[in-house]
């Protein structure tokens, strides 16, 4: 029997790879002879670096630049073959400010040119730009001023995003995500405003309609500016899961133990249980997610998952839950747990 | 397949029935043509009557009596045949006060002995005392003196219990159990030495040794009461187990589910996950415990349980997590899950 480990990072507490090993070890304490397999995991958002960098052929650069609020940085970046992946959050990442009306006014997808530029002078050829965890909403204009005199002919531009939502409107970049990015409501109009002006400037006198491209609205626009430079939004789970094998790997397992910081039913939502759900499906492998919390009711996801459980012990404070120790210790117990069922007649 | 749910009640938050009931409905809304069976269960604590209240021959009685403070109640107990049931915890509970230094050295187990002459006067030859939960430490000497003139020589006692501590001493009735009860140091200690003189005395004079007696410590010295009434001790859980003909009925299933409020491994000591996972493993069943909350370390019953998991569906604080909707929400959905990876090649 082999069991494979595909865990997203539970934001806050432990990475892929940490979870994907604490599940594992907890698994071979109780049946030392099983076959694992650790895949680390992630969407489009924060995290891609990591997981990717256990490739075998994964180089890792690094780019000077400017972060979203113009602070100088170095950024990690990483090679495989003549394949660039740009983790955005990296650059100009949520996480990298306290968010607030003054920082959002600010915050510029700028900085992200200078690594893409890098890129090319490393020698990609693809450029995979990760769009999840951002702090902007500029609509992806400091992209394109940044990249306004940048020779992309040579250069396959590709978004990895996890969202769909359009350019602007009720649905778009900034209705949607600059509220907790930190604007207020009148900021939130105001930049819905500049990104609806400029779409349909743009439809005019170019014939270019960002509004038909789903996902334009990731990263506050970066999404659109990427198409706008000639380049493709995909989904970030799809890319990742190409680049780590994991199809082949579920192909090969006889059960599959994914998981996420919480469950709900916008999992659905191309994240990483909803594609090792599926992709577990089409291959006829169960597949238990482990996680930190999960809602009462999956929706869709409920069909595709053989079951989901929360790793927690018992009631504990939130603040307490996410203590790596304690989420790793709470991992390997709850996998061994699952895998003892799993277990009873085969 | 076949499914029993044999589930301590959960402190506080759900009974018995309850939880069994949960749990098989979440089991039966994902597979509707399973068989299930549930079993109401209790050890010597609290809970006793309403789990054999369900026995077709059940009979509720009243009795008039005094609680543990001598204030007057009236207090159901049960025929079954001609065995009655009588739980402590309903005359002499330490539910029934808010302890503190002042109670517990009023508290007095008088009251039972009343329940057990009206026991007696409607017909039972047998009489199981049940001993947990109680909020006294008198050793017994209230429920001696009421019972004082009381001829029990047609009469089977049985004191049923979870604990085997001795009657007094370093691990006796008043050391272990009086804290919790309200007693300060000083009282623990006095109320230690004269449970020490009654024994010795007792040794002395008529050559009966509590000390010899594993339980005689329970109830606060109770047990060693009914000990030397001329009766005997026996485990709580086991005795239930015997009326509810809980080992036939996990013989007859293919997956047992139990549980408790908290499981640790204290829960080895006669408790109901500890009982229902010894019959399960006598009959080669797996056995799953569902709980409120659980420790890492199960030390001996990790060997008797399949699995444990607690049902809490992500963290949580105590006092939410004890609504008896939630409880019982949760148990139905992990029982379900549970049940989900159970079936997988079965």
């Amino acid at each position: 029997m082999k069991i494979l480990a595909a865990i997203d990072s539970f934001k806050g507490s432990a990475t892929s790879e940490q979870l994907n090993d604490a599940a594992l070890s907890g698994i071979l304490a109780a049946y030392p002879d099983l076959q694992v397999q650790s895949i680390p995991i992630a969407d489009g958002g924060e995290g891609v670096l990591d997981v990717l960098a256990y490739q075998e052929n994964a180089i890792t650069k690094t780019s000077l630049t400017t972060d979203l609020l113009g602070r100088k940085l170095e950024v990690p970046y990483l090679l495989l073959g003549d394949t660039a992946v740009i983790e955005s959050a990296k650059v100009i990442g949520i996480d990298l400010v306290d968010v607030s009306p003054e920082t959002i006014s600010r915050a510029t997808t700028y900085g992200l040119g200078a690594v893409v530029q890098s890129a090319i002078q490393a020698g990609a050829k693809t450029i995979i730009v990760s769009l999840g965890g951002t702090g902007t909403s500029d609509g992806g204009q400091g992209f394109l001023k940044s990249l306004g005199t940048t020779d992309l002919s040579d250069v396959t531009l590709i978004g990895a995003s996890d969202v769909t939502n359009p350019y602007y409107g009720e649905n778009g970049a900034a209705t949607i995500f600059a509220a907790q990015k930190g604007a207020t409501a009148d900021q939130i109009k105001q930049l819905n405003q500049r990104d609806e002006h400029f779409a349909k400037a743009l439809l005019k006198d170019r014939g270019i309609d960002l509004q038909k491209i789903p996902g334009a609205g990731a990263a506050g626009g970066l999404g659109g500016a990427i198409a706008l430079l000639g380049g493709r939004l995909t989904s970030g789970f799809d890319f990742i899961a190409d680049l780590v094998h994991l199809e082949q790997a579920i192909a090969n397992s006889d059960l599959v133990l994914t998981g996420e910081g919480h469950l709900d039913h916008q999992s659905c939502q191309g994240k990483v249980v909803s594609g090792v759900a599926k992709l577990a499906i089409k291959h006829k492998k169960p597949c238990v997610a482990l996680v930190g919390s999960r809602s009462d009711d999956l929706v869709g996801l409920e069909s595709d998952l053989t079951a989901a459980f929360s790793i927690q012990t018992g009631p504990i404070a939130l603040a307490d839950a996410l203590v790596t120790q304690r989420t790793l210790k709470n991992m390997a117990l709850t996998a061994q747990n699952v895998v003892r069922v799993f277990k009873v007649r085969n």
